[in-house]
């Protein structure tokens, strides 16, 4: 969950109402905003969509980044590549169970890059 | 169809060039833009989701708030939390045949609340 | 790919430092952003999709305007209407392998319009 790191830098911006925009640089990974209670729920979302999209389908011709590869460009579509999240009284207008996550589609995906801007 | 009623917030906001920004605080519902002339496509689009992600699916391990809880949450994430839409001429700019809808995924959601952010 | 004509519409607005926000007007088309290299990737994306919402699904009543209707509008609710890039130095701060696409989901969809919201 990277909720609070955003939250620390809607705080730096100083902006009291506005605008939070994430973006992530990848096209096999992507933000979601879910659950922040209780993991099952996460779970079983990469559960299910490991099922949906899976690994082995003869379909797939873009193979020679690996088997997780196009898998994780199909999850990075049926997701999000970028979020917007109003800010009110310096805060992220989150709801109380919602959290912001940085799904990895990749088995080993390496350092991922999110660019946050805010304006008020 | 909840277009009308963000297009009073637009109204009221004075902004005539901009962006409108929704964002639905809630991991069980979801924001969509579709077709708002024939029912039947929104229909068609509720019973095919209904399909891919079955209530009783035994793959769910997240199931103490109901079988209809962990579908919700994947529909949440299939589809969209936050919706941008430009303004122009002080009016939101859908596209002729497209209307603003709060999917709800529970079969009892109860209130929901979407925060609007316009800026110009 | 449309990254080059939106990148050009960011140049002209003169903004260093901001957000661009790209919305499609139609609800059978969408805005995706995938990997710009390798076109196989692409075309797996599209069989794949296309797999996963079939034309001839007896589901469908919404049927009058063609086979290929309801599952467009389908597949733009899996994707994306609207899409926000940050802009940083003038440019559309985007990963070294996205691209920015328009998604055709009808076989003779007619041209499409996208709104482009430039802003610092």
């Amino acid at each position: 969950m990277i909720s609070d790191e955003i939250e620390a830098v809607v705080e730096q911006s100083g902006v009291r109402e506005g605008l939070c925009t994430l973006f992530v640089q990848h096209t096999s990974a992507s933000l979601i905003i879910q659950e922040n209670a209780d993991p099952s729920a996460r779970h079983d979302l990469e559960r299910w969509l490991n099922r949906l999209v899976r690994e082995d389908d003869p379909l797939y011709t873009h193979t020679t980044e690996g088997s997780d590869d196009m898998p994780a460009h199909i999850k990075s579509v049926l997701t999000s590549t970028s979020l917007s999240i109003p800010v009110a009284q310096g805060r992220l207008a989150l709801g109380t169970w919602q959290g912001i996550y940085l799904w990895e589609h990749r088995h080993h995906g390496g350092r991922r890059s999110i660019v946050v801007h805010v304006s008020d």
